[in-house]
């Protein structure tokens, strides 16, 4: 079966509900915006490029059934969806690039009456869709070239099918180096606190017949040590226009093990991802999660002294200087950053 | 209520059952070799000093009832007791330190009749015991003299009273320090895959008014580089000649990421983990524990795909060259570490 982590169907939009996998895959019928809200904080449906197809398909949804008296009016309760579905998570960088899209193509048709406005609204999130899928393909591509036989790659978090809307990032170029007869081993970390790696990033790949083996985010430099690692690919949910990039907690831990261990440490996003509003990783808002989901262990089961405090940053910042290059899908960037990333990917 | 990790009580050993912790404070009464060892394995108790006063405790409990109808029996029966205990748990010098400690008080006693070589083995039971409260205190003593006014200290694992009889050794650093009136700040990683810094650090030092903060392993970088971190304290299980200093798996990483960000990095441990014997970490036994133990999360919850290979190492080795100094109850050692280890520890 075809997995596609986020969809318009049944007039709603269908996602996987990831905080289900291993154990069983449910898809999650979403028919309102509060419902897309408390999924995108709940990481019901997670993972940078995912998020920009969940912001637009979202505005979407929040407006396809509104009957505005005026385009007056249009524009209000369009704003406040956008502003609401942008509520949801504050790092990922695409969910607010979806969202923008969208803004977009509203004012551009903002002369036209109300149906004709949400049909090129509906028709923006077809092509957001589409996007996704070819930019994934694309960075899969580059990265892939990158990528040896008999490499052994550590990566972290889920950047894979459920990241996205079908293929991934950092795992699409771990899929398409499979794909090309590529002899490859994958570790992947964990990813405390929410066990993205171990829950939804061994599952796809063990589903895609690809040798991956599970490690605690702390076994990383150990293997590295032990020479056992060719490179790390990590995904990003924000980089800056210096190259800074904003990923899962632990990133940054990994590039700074990288660098010590001399291990090329890469960054594969799309062009998206890019915020080059912002100078460098200091202005990236970082989500403070609750300290919950660390204390009582993948929501259940309480494993810390009661009451005890807890620093619970969902991302941090890795600094440019520590990456080899940015794999995106208009090819590999390397430094200098600044230089490069604006020929790239500004406009 | 003053606790005690372990100690001879009701004419057997009484444990704090450390995996029930922190949701309750069970003690569990010890009448067989083969209960201590599965004790030992599960980690009921656990913590490299701990370990030592097990290991000698566990001989005692292995011959006290003994009735051996010779000498050259007795020593068979003795030193069956030995290996077995040894075979519980590969990488802790301490608990070999006990062993051999009761094998010498053995063959120094061995002329004697049985019941005399019983009594001096539960004497040097008692000295033992001793011998880690007093070295705990003196780690604590000397350590403190390293800790300043409102010091974060960054620390992993179980290194406080749970890990020894009743103090600590890294931890014990930051009791005196606390007890000195100092005003410090702990961040304690959760340590995976089992927990013992969430579980157990949080609680104790929260039971002793200690300012702490849980962190998952992989946030230890991100602190360090918003300078929230003065200082990084790990315990020990083995120190080879040269330094090098296998611990709990995530330390190695913590030494690499203190290096990177200029913290200094220091081991506490009491002469008794030190294995002169073994020229570098290189010839450190490392225990490989069950894959389960990291996909289902805490024993209970399964949150990685079906069948996945797991890499469980339960301590790593972090290289002499990371270590700032080696707190021991035999004071302060710092670089060149072969040198002066053999000049403190050395006989």
């Amino acid at each position: 079966m075809k997995l596609v982590t986020i969809e318009w169907k049944n007039n709603g939009i269908r996602i996987i509900d990831q905080t289900k996998l291993p154990a069983k895959l449910v898809f999650l019928q979403i028919k309102s915006l509060k419902q897309l809200w408390q999924a995108i904080k709940l990481l019901k449906v997670r993972g940078a490029p995912a998020l920009g197809a969940a912001g637009a398909l979202g505005v979407y949804l929040g407006v396809k059934d509104l009957k505005p008296r005026n385009a007056e009016e249009f524009k209000i309760l369009f704003e406040k969806a956008c502003r609401y579905i942008g509520s949801s998570r504050p790092t990922a960088r695409n969910l607010f690039w979806g969202i923008e899209r969208m803004r977009k193509v509203f004012l551009d048709n903002k002369a036209k009456e109300a149906r004709k406005i949400k049909q090129a609204l509906f028709a923006e999130t077809k092509l957001i869709v589409s996007l996704d899928m070819a930019s994934c393909r694309s960075i899969g591509l580059h990265g892939s070239r990158l990528i040896k036989n008999n490499d052994t790659i550590l990566t972290i978090c889920n950047t894979g099918i459920l990241a996205t809307i079908d293929y991934g990032t950092a795992a699409g170029v771990i899929y398409r180096s499979h794909e090309d007869g590529k002899r490859i081993k994958v570790y992947a970390c964990e990813t405390r606190p929410l066990l993205q790696g171990a829950r939804l990033t061994t599952w796809e790949l063990k589903r895609k017949g690809i040798d991956v083996t599970l490690i605690c985010d702390n076994m990383a430099a150990t293997l590295m040590k032990q020479g056992k690692i060719s490179k790390v690919i990590a995904g990003a949910d924000r980089i800056a226009a210096n190259g800074d990039a904003a990923n899962k907690i632990g990133t940054y831990n990994l590039a700074v093990l990288s660098r010590y261990h001399n291990i090329p440490f890469y960054i594969a996003a799309p062009a998206s991802t890019f915020d080059l509003s912002i100078p460098c990783g200091r202005h990236i808002p970082i989500e403070q999660r609750a300290g919950s989901e660390v204390t009582d262990l993948f929501f259940k089961h309480p494993v810390a002294a009661k009451g005890v405090k807890v620093f619970n940053p969902a991302f941090d910042v890795t600094d440019s200087g520590l990456i080899t290059a940015i794999i995106t899908d208009k090819g590999v960037i390397r430094p200098p950053y600044k230089k490069n990333i604006r020929r790239k990917i500004g406009r």
